[in-house]
C-alpha cells in the first residue's frame, strides 16, 4: 500500500483552498506584462501597505538572522494597547488564517463538530474536516449568516462557530447587538470564532464593540488581520483576542516562529497608521459607489457589501471570467463558495474600477447573462 | 464548564516549545543593552544573512500589499532546479518547523502513532501530540539516534518516523549508508522524515545525497530550512522533497500562504550563494575547533558535533546558565530535552566564541561541574 493511502480519510479527501490568481501565474500563462494585468481578486489594498508600517519593518530588516521573538512580547504589547486588553489575551498568527486554524486544531478532533455558514470563508471547512471534525453547514439567509438556524444548529458535539462578519465572499452584514445575542444563547463551553477581517471597512454607524464582549464570554475568540485595510497581505500576520485560558491553549498548538520578524515590526508601526486607514477606508467607500453604480448600469444583480468587494451575478460566470483574464483583469469566480454564477470583484482605485467596468461590459456582450 | 476544558485532552495536556532566549527579552529583565549581548542560543549564522539573499529580498519589498504566491511556483522552481527534481516533489512552509507539523497532521491521528529518539528535535513530539497521535520514544545511543531500535520500535499503528540528521540538540551524525539501510528496512507505509536542518555543515567526507533515495523509497520525506546556514531564521522558510502523491496531501493540509513574499523571494536569492554557505561552513569548522578545545581546557566533557553548535556538561547548568545570562551570554540550557546537566552552545564568531568562553570560566568558579 502506497504510504499516502495510509493518512487519515478526513485528509485524503480534503479540498484544497482556491486562491486568487497571482499577477505574476496570469503574466506567464497569458503573455501580459505584470503592468497591464489589474488584480481584484483578493480584497488586497489598492493603496498599497501603510507608509507607517512599511517604515517600521525597514527598521527591523538587519536581524534576519535571528529567530523573530516567538512570544511576539513588543507586538502584544501594541495590540493590547490597541484593543485595551491584557497580553495574555493575544495569539498571534501567520495572518488569520493561522489563527483560524489554531482554534480549529485546538478545540476539534475525531467526535466533534463545528458551525459555519453557507457561502462564508472557505478556510473555515478546511480548518475544520483537516482537524478531523465534522462540518455543520448552515444555509445561508440572503447570502448572509442566518444566526438563528446557526444557534438551533449547534450539536452536543459542536465545539466552535464560526462567524464573519462582515462575510467573505458576500459582504453580508450583521448588527453588533445581533451577534451579541447569538453569544448569550449559544452554551458558553462552544468556542464562538468572530471572524472580523474586514471590519475596518465598516462605515461608523454600523461599527460595534465586540472587544468589550470579551468579558462576559469567555468562549469569544476575534481574530483580526493584517491583510486587509492595512495593506500588509504579503507579510502574514494577524491575531486572536481571546480568554487567557483559550490563548494558553491556542499557544501551545501555535508554531513557536510562527509569524515573522518583518511582519511584526511592520504590524507594530500599521496599528499606529490611523492616517492611511481612514484614507483607505474613504477610497473603498467612493470605489464602491461607483462600482455598484457601473455593475448596476450593466443590468447585473449586486449583492449589498459591507466589506472591501463586491459580488456580483454574472450568470455564465465562469466565461465571463475567462474573458476577464484574457483582458487582464482577474477578479474571483465563486463556484467554490456554492455561488457558481457569481463572481467577487475587490474595490481597486478608480483607475483599476473604470477598467474592470469596461472590460466586464465588453465581455458581457459575447454572453447573455 | 470552562471552553478551555473542552479542547481535548492531548492539547490541554501539551508541552510548550521553549526556543532560545531572544535578545531584546534578555536586554529588558537585565538592564543591559542589546548590543552588549552574545546570542549563542538558536544555531543562528553569525555571518548573517546570505548577501543574494538580502538583495533578491529588497526587490520583493514593493508588493507586500497583495498575497504571496500561494503555490510559490517561482521558489519551488529554484528549489527543483537546485535539486534536481520536479516542483511537484516540493512543499514549502514556514520555516521547516511548520513542514515538520504539516507531515504529523497528514499522516497522524488519534490511534496512530509515530517513532522519534530521544534527545532529538522538540518540535516532533509536539507536533505529534497536537494530532492527536502517540509518542514512541527510543532511547539514544550515545545521544545520537539508534536506528537498530528505531526500527523495532514501529507499531504495527505507526504512521510517521522522525530522523534528524545531523541531530539537534546532540550534534550526532549518522553515516548516509546507515539511514538508506533503515528505509530498507521500515515498511513502505511508514513515512520517513529525514531532517536534514544542519546538512550543510557536514564535512565533504560525511555528506550523502538523500534526494536521490527518492526515487526507491516514495515514503521519505527530507525537510531543509532557510534559517541555519542561509542566515534567514527571521524570515520563515523551509521545506519538504518527497513522493509527488505526500506532497499533494500535505499541500491540502498546508495553509495556503504560509511562506510570506520576502521569504520567498529571499530564499531563490540565498540557494544560489554558494560562496556564502561556503564562507559559513568554514567559519563554522574554524569557530569549532576554537570552542570544543576551549571546553575541554575547561575540563567539561563536550559531545562530538557535526552541526554548528556544541553540547556540553556543565553539571549544575541552571546555574552556569544563570550565571551566563547575568554577563550577557545566552546559550541554551537542555533540561526540557532530557538532559538537565547539559548546554548547547552555537557556533559564533571568533569574539562571541571568547567572550562565551571567558563567561564561562568565571561561571564555573563559582560551582563544583
Amino acid at each position: 500500500m502506497g504510504v499516502e493511502q495510509r493518512a487519515p480519510e478526513n485528509i485524503r479527501s480534503l479540498a484544497t483552498y482556491v486562491p486568487g490568481k497571482p499577477i505574476s501565474e496570469l503574466a506567464r500563462e497569458s503573455g501580459l506584462s505584470a503592468g497591464e494585468i489589474v488584480k481584484l481578486a483578493s480584497n488586497e489594498n489598492p493603496l498599497g501597505m501603510s507608509p507607517m508600517a512599511r517604515r517600521a519593518m525597514q527598521e527591523a530588516v538587519h536581524g534576519l538572522s535571528l529567530y523573530p521573538d516567538g512570544n511576539a512580547q513588543v507586538l502584544k504589547e501594541v495590540v493590547g494597547r490597541h484593543h485595551g486588553v491584557p497580553d495574555d489575551c493575544i495569539v498571534v498568527g501567520n495572518g488569520s488564517n493561522d489563527v483560524l486554524e489554531l482554534v480549529a486544531r485546538t478545540f476539534l478532533s475525531q467526535g466533534s463538530s463545528a458551525v459555519h455558514s453557507e457561502h462564508a470563508f472557505a478556510v473555515y471547512p478546511i480548518a475544520i474536516r483537516a482537524a478531523g471534525a465534522r462540518c455543520i453547514e448552515v444555509p445561508s439567509r440572503n447570502f448572509g449568516h442566518d444566526l438563528a438556524a446557526m444557534a438551533d444548529a449547534v450539536a452536543p458535539d459542536t465545539r466552535v462557530v464560526f462567524i464573519a462578519n462582515p462575510n467573505n465572499p458576500t459582504g453580508s452584514f450583521l448588527p453588533g447587538p445581533m451577534v451579541e445575542q447569538f453569544l448569550a444563547r449559544v452554551e458558553r463551553d462552544v468556542v464562538v470564532v468572530l471572524d472580523e477581517a474586514y471590519c475596518q471597512y465598516l462605515p461608523s454607524a454600523l461599527a460595534y464593540d465586540s472587544v468589550s464582549w470579551l468579558e462576559r464570554h469567555p468562549n469569544l475568540v476575534i481574530t483580526r488581520t493584517f491583510s486587509k485595510i492595512f495593506g500588509m497581505a504579503g507579510l502574514r500576520v494577524g491575531y486572536a483576542l481571546c480568554h487567557p485560558e483559550v490563548a494558553d491553549l491556542m499557544n501551545r498548538v501555535r508554531q513557536p516562529f510562527n509569524v515573522n520578524s518583518l511582519a511584526q515590526a511592520a504590524a507594530c508601526g500599521a496599528l499606529a497608521d490611523e492616517e492611511f486607514v481612514a484614507r483607505s477606508a474613504q477610497i473603498n467607500r467612493e470605489g464602491m459607489k461607483d462600482l455598484e453604480e457601473g455593475l448596476r448600469r450593466l443590468g447585473l444583480r449586486v449583492l449589498p457589501s459591507c466589506a472591501n468587494f463586491l459580488c456580483f451575478r454574472a450568470g455564465c460566470a465562469e466565461a465571463i471570467n475567462r474573458a476577464l483574464l484574457k483582458d487582464g483583469v482577474i477578479v474571483r469566480p465563486l463556484a467554490s463558495y456554492g455561488m457558481p454564477e457569481w463572481l467577487r470583484v475587490t474595490i481597486g482605485l478608480p483607475s483599476e474600477n473604470e477598467r474592470f467596468l469596461a472590460s466586464l461590459s465588453a465581455a458581457l456582450k459575447g454572453h447573455d447573462v
